[in-house]
């Protein structure tokens, strides 16, 4: 991705050029029909000063009329839940959702950023830390006007309460799966490990998941296709970014 | 910041409007000038066709043409140096300017994020990965269109390699200044307390700097005002950012 300008000078080139292949035209029109030089050069000199004059007031009055305009207030749409409770694969759906809407977006996800920083631990402090930090990277994106469509386990409310502190629009999706129902899918054979000692630490095994409590929205997957679930978040994120329709 | 969009529907009821608007001109002019009703209809009607064919044809003519065509490809401007180095003045003054052209920039600085962050220890470890943290961000920034000015100690050669391989456009300014000349100015009393061991694992102190060999820039503060420093900086920034003028 790149910016993209156009100076002054090309968009005054392209006026230039604009205009006068309009007027020549309408010149010619009329010396066509009528045969008359004079009358088809004085048509066209009026219709150069007329039109720059009428072109400038039509921007204007465009500006005062609100229809087909639109603001999009960027936002963090943050899905937590247990292992295996089916928030990736929702994030993604999201994320290709919203590329497919044309708007600026960005994916996090915690198994992704986890392969970038394999350092990072899984005890309380470390877990909170890392989430504050993509929490304040996810602001900054926001800040930028991006989309941040975060998947994080996030098992402490504490650090989603200050990613949703750092951010404008925090969006908070709580993957609802009920442990039994997580554990039974299992995708990567991470509980069968946590279940035998191979992997300590494990949230929903031996390390706590806090639930949040007000999150903006719901999904119960274990009642609910994934194509269910993904509709009942298509309608929130609509929702939310039609919201701000029509402010200027 | 907000996504502003204009509907379809937006652009056609404008150009249906501004269509209206000008052919009804052109046709009042004729009538103004001739008394000829059928006449001025006629040129009214033969101009909305000739206009809409016209107009689309010049678009793709000005399409081919590269003329004041501007492609900024954002980058990541990273300022290293010891502690007093002068790297947050002028990556302040470095923002700052980027502001004023124009563009989409945000700034990073490494009191700034450890502010945020306290935690963050001061080993070779921990600087690393925080390092590596930072330019992992940096470079979501960047991939999302927003240059970066980011200035951080950065003591290691190794992290400023990983960061440098993360970017697209990583431009390396080392603010060259000499260890004796930081310690002089001492701004924050930072080497004070060092010296007197109230701070341990310092960079210039008692941890080491490696100086990068190939930065994109090297500025050398302590031969030249800061003014000076930063006119060296801004010729460098504009040379980037011109480099890909009309390339599309």
């Amino acid at each position: 991705m790149s910016m993209y300008f156009e100076s002054k000078g090309r968009s005054a080139a392209k006026t230039i050029s604009w205009r006068t292949l309009a007027t020549l035209t309408t010149a010619i029109i009329v010396y066509i029909l009528t045969g008359e030089l004079v009358l088809a050069i004085a048509v066209g000199s009026i219709e150069v000063i007329a039109k720059i004059i009428l072109y400038f007031f039509h921007e204007r009055a465009w500006n005062k009329i609100k229809f087909g305009k639109r603001m999009i207030q960027p936002c963090v749409i943050w899905f937590t839940g247990l292992p295996g409770s089916g928030k990736s694969t929702l994030a993604e759906k999201t994320y290709q959702y919203i590329i497919e809407r044309g708007l600026h977006v960005e994916q996090l996800d915690g198994d992704k950023v986890r392969s970038i920083f394999p350092n990072t631990g899984f005890l309380k402090e470390d877990r909170n830390e890392h989430i504050k930090r993509i929490g304040y990277l996810a602001s900054l994106l926001e800040k930028n006007n991006v989309i941040v469509v975060a998947s994080f386990i996030s098992p402490y409310a504490e650090s989603r309460h200050f990613v949703r502190q750092q951010c404008i629009n925090f969006l908070e999706i709580f993957v609802d799966t009920p442990l039994e129902i997580c554990e039974q899918r299992d995708p990567k054979g991470l509980y069968k490990k946590a279940r035998s000692d191979d992997i300590n630490d494990f949230t929903g095994i031996d390390a706590p998941y806090e639930k949040p409590k007000n999150p903006e929205l719901r999904v119960k997957t274990n009642e609910q296709s994934v194509e269910e679930s993904f509709n009942t978040i298509k309608t929130f994120i609509d929702h939310h970014l039609s919201q701000h329709n029509a402010q200027t």
